[in-house]
Formats: C-alpha cells, structure tokens, sequence
C-alpha cells in the first residue's frame, strides 16, 4: 500500500524530474536587464526614493495592471496600511477580510488602529465567498447615518478586503454586489496575483484600490517592495504624498502637512522591477505550463485534488495547491516530502487562530477551517515551467 | 557693498571650485564593490529579505558602531519606531525629543500611538539641551509607580530621543545623568551621525538603543535603510522578530506570536550595503578635509559662523552647517545660492510649527527657534573632499 506522502513523493518526482534538492516553493529568477538597471543606478548615483527608475516602474506596472496609477511602496503591507487609510478606515473601526491569508493582510487593519473582521472563503476561490458575506451582514450589519455598524460591537465596517490566494481571482462582480448593497469600499489585496486576469482583465483593475508586492517569494520581485494601484487620480496623488512623508514640495523648505510614511520604493529596487516586469509574460507563460503538468499528473490521484483556476479566471498560479482528502495526515505528508527536498507548505495558520487576533469579530468560518487543514502548496518557481533545473 | 548672498557665493566658489552645477547638499558616491556584491545577488538569487549579506551588513555594521547588535530595517523612520517599542514606550505616552530634528523623529513617536513632547537644545551641538531638559524635568514630572509622569497632561513621559544633528553628537554623558535621575531609557536617533564619534567611542554605542539610516541622502547608503542598534541580546533578538512579522521559526508552518511589521532589509540593499560600509573610513576622511577647507574660509566672515564640532566629539560632518547672523534674510540668502546652482538648505521646519504636532506639549523652545532661523546648510558630499568636480 502506497502511503500519500509516497504518492505525493512519486508525482512529484515525475513531474520535476531529475533536478538539485533542495526544491524552493517559489524562487525568483533573473534573466532579464536586472544588471544593466541597476548599473544605471550606480552610474548615475540615482538609487534612493526619487529617480527614474521609480517613475518607469510605476508607468509600466500601470499598463501592466490595467489602471492609470501606480504608487511604488517598499513592500506590499505598507501599501495595504495606506490603501485602506485611503478607503477611509479609522480608529476602532472593522474591516473585513478572509482568516485565510497572510498575516499581513490582518496587520495592515491594526496599523491603521482598526479591528480585523473576519470573513469565510469558498472552495472554488479559496477566497471571500460573496454569498455567504452577503447574508452575514444582512444579519451582523445596521445601516445608520455614517455607514454601516456593527450590530454586535456598535463599530462601523469601513471595507471589505478580498485576498486573491495564491493567485487566485475572487469572484470580483460578486463582492462588487455586495459592496455597493453595504456601502463599503472594496480594497482588493492582490499581493500575490499580478498578471491574473478575472474575466479578461487585470484582476488589480478592480475595486477602489488593489495593491500588489514584490518581496522575494512573489512572480515578479524588487527584493522587496509593493504598489497601490487605482483609477483615482486624487488617491493615487494622497497615497504619493502619505508615502513620502507628506512632505510639501518646495525648492528648500521642509514642510509636511500631516503624518505621513516613509514608505516609498528606492530607485535601486524599482530599477530591478522594471527589469523584473519585462520577464512577466515568459513568467506566466511558464507557470502556466507547470501547472498544467500538475494538474495532469494528480487527475487520477486517489489522494489529492489539485486546485484548478476558477472558470471565470485566468490565474497567474503563483503556488499551485492540492487539497488532501479529508482526514488525511497533512503533517506526515509534510515531513515526507520535505526530507525528500520538496519544500512544500500548508496554508497559514487562520488569523483567528493567533493569539492576538483571536478575539476579533468574525462569521462562521467552517469553510476556513476544512480548507486550511488540507491544503498543501507546491514547489512553484517559474524556472521549473521553463525546464531549468538548476 | 556686498550682500550676504553675494559673501556666501563667493566662498563656495572659492572652497567648491570650478564645479558642475547645480550642486547638491548630499549625494551618495559609489567606488567600491557595490557592482561585485549585487551582481553576487543576482547569480545565488538571493535578493530578499533572507541572505547573506543581511547578516554580513549586521556584523560589518555592530562592529563599526561599537555594539554587539545590529539589526537592519527597510529605513531609519522603521527602526525608529522598533526602538521605541522595545524601550517600553506604550499608547497614550509622551516621548520627549527635540523640536529641531526631522519629521521621522516624531512621526516614530506616533506610530507607537505616543505623543511627542519637544525640547530645546543647545547651540554647542544642535541637539538636546541636558542642562535644560533636567530643571524642566524637575518641574514639570512627578515620580510615582510606574515611572515619571507629566504633572500637566497626567500620562507617563516615557523615553528621552536625543538626535545627532548633521551627524554632531550630542552631550550623551550629561544626557545619560538625566535619563538616570528621571528613570527614562535613552534611545538615540543616530540616523545621521554614522562614523561620528562621542568621547572617542561611537556615538552609536551609547543609549540603550540607537538607530541609523542609510537613506540616498546619507554618508553610506544602501537606497533605503536603516537599522536598530544594541548592547543587549534580548532587544537585539526582539528587534529581528517584531521586524520579521514575528513569525515563529518553523520548517513550514506559519505561526505569528504578535502583531509584527515588514520591516527588514532586502537582501540586494543589504549587499550595496556592505560594500558602502568598506568605503566609510575614506568617506569621513574626504568630508573631513572638505568641513576644514569651509571652516578656513568662513574664518574671516562678517555674515556667516561655520558650526564646528563640539569639543568632546569627533563629527562625521554629515551635512556642514553654518549660522547666519541674528536678523539676516535667510530666504533671500537661499534665493540667490539656489539661483546659482548651489543648493544649500534651511534646518527643518520645527516639529512643534507642523500643524499635526503644534497642541503636542512642550518646553521653552526658544533657542531651537533662534538657530532654526538662522542655520543654513552647504553642499557636502565626500566626493567633495576628494576632489571630484563631475
């Protein structure tokens, strides 16, 4: 009898071939104009928070993600602290946002002094389920003179944040539904999805406010670094301003007109985006390729379900899942491919299972709590789309 | 008879030379192994914020500044905010830092839901006024349990910020009496003074804590960065947790103990980092030479008094700063540097004339009034003390 971590092992196996342990869940890879940029720098002296490099990635990231305005961050949470500070989130206000996602997510409300809000995914998605939302509030939710309040607590909710996981579009007209039906503005956290389109274009196109990251582990990377991305030329204008300490322009003066960050992308990682940006497409492409071997190689499997886009989006499959059967033991499947050299890894623990977000308000969270306990993530470089085996 | 901006022309042109214009206050030089380093990133792919160089900097950096502990962030503002966290600075508190520093200084104070509360300095070195900043103590805190608390406000005061003006270190002994007599941890803000030295010692080894930056403006540079410094392994070990998202070491599960931040250095920065640092020793010699050659020819001057380091300091001379005399026209002195492409500039505007901080509680300000009035800023990068005109 084949033992799952074996079954995994053997797929695994088969599908990567004979390449160097051990195996990353997602690497970057340079083969673009990352050296003849940052050279630039150099040569120029240019490499803090204002140059060019700055503007272009900004411009390119833009066109790339489907909305006229970039804001370079130097990474994805304090895009997300600025994002929902824009969204108009104060002090002791919620906001709701899955339990399954990063903790970053959950730390960008607490920045901004508010109280995470906890909300279910769907299996479909791994994301917020719509309906389900739709129907808490319906329950949780009064309309008063402000906005919308908390029955239970007496707070106003002051947005939803969806997390497109792994890469993965939510289903962005649903959430837009219920969005409007509340009143709420819609903050999408798409660190982990650029160049995912839902239903043909970029999901980051989507909402009053998307933000990306380019840390380490992500499709495109700048060491680290993130972007606020919107349509909304007088947000895209604040969140430039918040982000450079709100500082006044003027020839000499210092002056700052409130309290501000210093959240703004150097020069010297925005030279190695626009390099990294360049090489998206292949990336992609690339992807899309080892997923589709994935997806291949586990369709008979009496033991896993690979997690397949859902059909009204084109994912980037930033780390491809498997869903284990229910029951199965995650942890010794863990320990057996990770002594292999297959480094794969569950999902997060869920934000109300950590000691300091466990007593926030949150919704029935069933669908959570199954799926975290089965899913597994998959070594997910794009290099091993592209047969590089290094 | 010749205007005090004409004066000043006239010894740029005279220490500067026959110079590319315009010339800038502070620009980073790059002669080193910044290319080799980066490039090393780039061939391993390790650019985030795990690497070699992460620790190499640290290492390189404690022993440079004279502590066993560094620990790098993504800036100074970051490591600031860290730092007063560790020293215990709780909601509601007040921090006690100079009103003549810049904005990052107090926006820290904030990000910890502090409240800045300003005082003088003296004209010796720019910075926090010892002698002062007691007898207001002795009036203005009472001891009970739990600490000094403000007789007026009624909240705890609960840390002294010293900042090293232009790199000048402040009176750190006669602080350190005052932090001793008050029960107060002193948390350096030593973001400009990198290679400055306080009775033969680094200034960054005094304090419980002190933190750097290593901003584009900076004496070294890594784009942007900064770091926490320390004696004591436990902070040091705390610091790298709270700026790690204070994730539990794991081979794979994502466990978070507290709420924590983004805030380490990437890798690739680390690396340019590394290779600035090489190049500190020439780069103090060359800022040196160029501070002397001001000195000398602002030695006769009826306008201006060029700021020399105070007695018990060796000054790495950051940014050179001269005094104008008592009710000269500093915008117009400003005007007419800048128009000939020079571009000197004033002190910052002080904290406590910034609407966001101007109700925050104060001392007499009166002598960071007069010197904010009168400072002005020159052109000081290294490479201007090596001689390079380009």
């Amino acid at each position: 009898m084949v033992s799952p971590s074996e079954a995994l092992l053997a797929i695994l196996e088969d599908v990567l071939g004979d390449i160097q342990k051990p195996v990353s869940l997602h690497e970057p890879h340079f083969a673009g104009q990352e050296w003849l940029y940052v050279k630039d720098c150099l040569d120029t002296g240019w490499v803090s928070s204002v140059g060019s490099y700055v503007d272009l990635f900004e411009a390119q990231l833009a066109k790339s993600c489907g909305v006229p305005h970039a804001v370079l961050t130097v990474n994805g949470t304090a895009a997300l602290h600025i994002a929902l500070m824009l969204a108009g989130v104060k002090a002791g206000e919620e906001v709701l946002l899955p339990a399954l996602t990063f903790i970053a997510t959950a730390n960008a409300v607490f920045y901004c002094n508010a109280v995470p809000h906890f909300v279910d995914c769907e299996q479909k998605t791994f994301g917020m389920d719509a309906q389900k939302l739709a129907a808490y509030l319906a329950e949780v939710g009064v309309k008063k003179e402000g906005g919308l309040y908390n029955r239970k607590t007496g707070q106003r909710i002051a947005a939803i944040v969806p997390v497109h996981i792994f890469g993965h579009p939510v289903d962005m007209d649903a959430l837009e539904t219920v969005a409007q039906d509340f009143g709420l503005p819609l903050v999408s956290d798409a660190a982990e999805a650029l160049g995912s389109l839902y239903k043909e274009s970029p999901v980051t196109s989507h909402g009053l406010l998307s933000v990306l990251s380019f840390n380490g582990n992500k499709i495109v990377t700048t060491g680290g670094g993130g972007a606020i991305l919107t349509h909304d030329p007088d947000l895209a204008r604040q969140a430039k301003h918040l982000t450079t300490t709100a500082k006044v322009p003027h020839r000499w003066a210092f002056d700052h007109d409130k309290i501000g960050y210093n959240y703004r992308m150097p020069n010297l990682n925005a030279a190695f985006g626009c390099a990294q940006l360049e090489q998206l497409g292949g990336f992609l492409v690339a992807k899309r390729a080892l997923a589709e071997r994935y997806e291949a190689a586990f369709a008979g499997s009496s033991h896993f379900e690979f997690f397949k886009e859902p059909e009204f989006a084109v994912s980037n499959y930033w780390l491809n899942a498997l869903l284990l059967k229910d029951g199965m033991d995650r942890e010794s499947v863990l320990k057996g491919v990770h002594e292999a050299g297959y480094l794969c890894r569950p999902a997060w623990t869920l934000m109300h299972e950590l000691p300091m977000y466990k007593d926030c308000p949150r919704m029935d969270l069933s669908v959570s709590e199954n799926l975290e306990s089965r899913i597994l993530n998959l070594p997910s470089s794009a290099k091993l789309g592209m047969g590089i085996n290094a």
